[in-house]
């Protein structure tokens, strides 16, 4: 199945990242006015031998959004401590997923971070993290 | 840094699994008395951009080891419906991390599983799941 | 310390509860615009043995609020299937604490509901649950 | 309905415990090998409106034995910074419940501890929880 030309207006292409992150990708990102707006399609490395979207996948993806808006409200290095999700929906081949993410709250080491990956309207993903900054 | 020649005695590799299992492989696997044993090395693209490993790579892993020990319960399709990581330490390249999982308890459509990744003695995750038979 | 006469305006004393919940209580609540919103005083059967809001006292008082918006979504009963907190800051006897909880999603028999207790600004615990109707 | 006379061989009344905790109980604890044993009878102030044991309460107790256990493992002033629960069963009144907890690692201020509640061999409750060193 081709990958869609074009993500929706307004993504631009994550260049960049990490080693594991480009790995996973490609991911695209959106400037948003509160927290972090980032979107990939799936692909074939993306999936489990069901043939949709492998859960590991959506959260290693969702994780790295949690990890921008945790950097967004205080840009230092920190590295997630624990991470809690809750899987609504399943995503198939060719979707375009979406991840938001937001800071909540910080103390004067750590961020809490809430963000979900989404298809369309539909939640696929809800998760709330924790980051330390070191 | 060049990968050791081989996993500790005992493990084989974990081949034809699904896309993104074998897309952020290559993993390995030890007959286990109780649960399931996994094990993978610290390549350079299971790191993040500080040069460590990735902790959604060390959640991407574990997830798996943690499907593996509710598919050896119940020998049926399932899929992950919440998963929850504390992390406790961190790995580096070139690392043999090894991940421990094994079910704790099951109604009639849920499975839950613990488990953890582990650098030698050190845990660095840990991890409680829950898997719904599809 | 007597408690304060009053809670913050718009409280009413939330009545006719379950054993549980008024044999922890009293509780108050104030109708909101976006999911519910409940408050407490911190009275001594609430503390530790260090003199501080209890943490599994937070954790009971905001699972009622939780419970609660998911009710709000969908009335019909439902329980409590998992929940996922994190402290970011302690009580202390005599405070006034709210807690606001709001459903995120939902899918055919579960109900993903988000919310945190506060203390003025500041966020003492942040929670994410999963109710099922029953 | 009564409560048993007795709670089972080898549990003793679990006094001088805090103000929170004395209230929500009683409850008894038995010395284990491995990590902490505590109990308690279902009365009719830990259920819910639909009359069986209320989820906040299990999870009351639940944080209770985890913190003996992490207060084994290093017996020093510790809060919970983090619980995550899973319920795979209800209690209803009169049920003796047990709680069994184990700290399964430590760093420098951090203990991470899992444990479940149970009725008899059904498990009820699933906890992983991080307790900090205050």
């Amino acid at each position: 199945m081709p990958r869609p030309a074009e993500p929706p207006a307004g993504f631009v292409l994550f260049a960049n990242r990490g080693p594991f992150s480009s790995h996973i990708g490609p991911f695209w990102r959106k400037p948003a006015v509160e927290g972090v707006l980032h979107g990939f399609f799936v692909e074939a490395h993306h999936c489990n031998n069901m043939g949709t979207l492998h859960g590991g996948m959506i959260a290693a993806f969702l994780d790295g959004a949690l990890a921008h808006a945790a950097h967004r409200l205080v840009p230092a290095p920190a590295v997630t401590v624990r991470m809690c999700v809750d899987y609504l929906g399943a995503g198939a081949l060719g979707d375009w997923i979406e991840g938001r993410a937001k800071a909540l709250a910080r103390d004067d080491d750590h961020i809490l971070v809430r963000g979900q990956a989404l298809r369309g309207a539909d939640v696929l993903m809800a998760a709330q993290a924790l980051f330390k900054l070191v």
